[in-house]
């Protein structure tokens, strides 16, 4: 099964319609996969799902408001998480993985808080712990200049924001691109303005630092893998620095020459860990 | 072949005895391990060459006046990598892989800046760059308290030094000490405070910032695998971060729950990570 053919599926909850895609088989626990800013299911990179659906079940899941998921966008993770957990409860799924990417890793981070018992183990991947550093300042010059560069047609925008500016990173993001492209049929309505000001608007409320900065990190115990590449202008990779300093048990995995699209880039190396990650049931993070 | 019964050996060069053990095969290049700071070839885990021994010729090198080994210690790290380079050289290795540990990463870095033919891959442990922040300062008070400790006898103080205060990381320094200890003969003298002065004088002199801070890492284009224990005392995470931030083309690992000794508290999946590492003969450090 792939990301290219899976269909999508949705389940109602109460008035709520949540989009997903269900698909690949393995012995462990489903993995959950939270989606990043403005991203739909078509977002998925196969080349990173696809693998990982051979050794598990892998669940892609579209947050209100996005896609063909119903309802409004939420301006807060609080309440992105609520949408999650509600979600799971609908599939009857009351403990499983996850894979969280940029916004979706906060989104995780807040459902491993609210409901310590609803994640196995956790990957974080291009994210930020609440109180972060810099976290998706879409004005910054380096950003706001692929946004306005009207030469970048459809999702070559992501070729300039998810990678680095070497010519092995840029081709990389050629390849991505290309992948995301492949599927033809089922897809999901393109994020419109009003997905972007409510998942902005989020960010600026997880920035917003606690009074112990970082504190709350402390009480996510699941062994977590933490990725980031190393030049990430959209989340620096120093927040991830700042996830492995005070997540109890958490590793980090740092790529060179990439950016905020390190698993896209290097999706080989990226689900091989991720494999090997989610294959232990050691108490402890390192695989 | 184990680091436990490997005999030392010896070769001469210009009237410089350098000591060594040679041990394990595989179709790859050696791998050459430089020791931490007053560390003897004693003071190599088998839990970690012994692994790496079952998949390439494990190389373990004294460098001039510790051990065995004649002459002098260095106090400064370009003569620490001039011995290393003459004792390759006296083997008739022209090329090898590399496993620096603290002062021996900064022995690999100043190496593969002056002879960049001479390392494949290296694997760069607990260590810093030339410039880094906070190392090896044994007068800070939570460094000091240990050397003080006149109830911690001989490796004991490593279990303080090397793991952090957890109940988990001082079991394994528990178990790390043990290990060392299994090698009964042919052993190695200990360093004495003449070993330690001159070391740490090179550590004070790598410690001073050229003009450009970092700059000369951008000439380190081997594929590099950085690993640090997130909570290391002696030489602080800070600086892999910095290393990876600017060496071109490498990985960054960061265990949890370890301080300096990472690598000997996480020997399984250290070995794990060392030898994926190591087999890929691909361009780019990601495995």
């Amino acid at each position: 099964m792939s990301n290219v053919a899976a269909p999508t599926q949705f389940v109602e909850v109460s008035g709520q319609r949540y989009a997903f895609r269900r698909f690949g088989a393995g012995s462990g626990k489903p993995l959950l996969c939270l989606q990043h800013f403005t991203g739909t299911l078509d977002n998925w990179d196969p080349a990173v799902t696809d693998p990982l659906s051979s050794v598990r079940e892998v669940i892609l899941f579209e947050n209100a408001g996005v896609g063909r998921s119903s309802g409004e966008v939420p301006d807060n993770i609080s309440r992105m998480a609520r949408h999650a957990l509600a979600f799971l409860d609908a599939l009857s799924i009351d403990s499983c993985d996850v894979l969280g990417f940029s916004l979706g890793g906060m989104v995780a981070q807040q459902m491993a808080q609210d409901r310590p018992s609803i994640f196995r183990r956790m990957v974080l991947v291009g994210t930020a712990p609440r109180g972060g550093d810099d976290i998706m300042h879409l004005e910054k010059p380096n950003l706001a200049q692929h946004f306005r560069n009207p030469a970048l047609r459809g999702y070559e925008v992501l070729k300039k924001l998810f990678f680095v500016s070497s010519p092995t990173s840029q081709a990389a993001g050629e390849a991505f691109i290309r992948r995301l492209a492949q599927r033809q049929e089922d897809r999901e309505p393109l994020s419109g303005p009003n997905v972007a000001a409510a998942q902005l608007a989020a960010f600026r409320e997880w920035e917003r630092a606690r009074e112990d900065r970082f504190a709350d990190l402390e009480h996510i115990c699941q062994p977590t893998l933490v990725v980031n590449g190393v030049h990430d202008d959209m989340i620096p990779v120093s927040n991830s620095y700042r996830l492995v300093e005070r997540l109890p048990n958490a590793v980090l995995l740092v790529y060179p020459d990439a950016g905020h699209g390190s698993l896209f880039q290097f999706h080989a190396s990226f689900t091989r860990h991720v494999k090997a990650f989610l294959a232990s049931d050691a108490k402890f993070a390192p695989y």
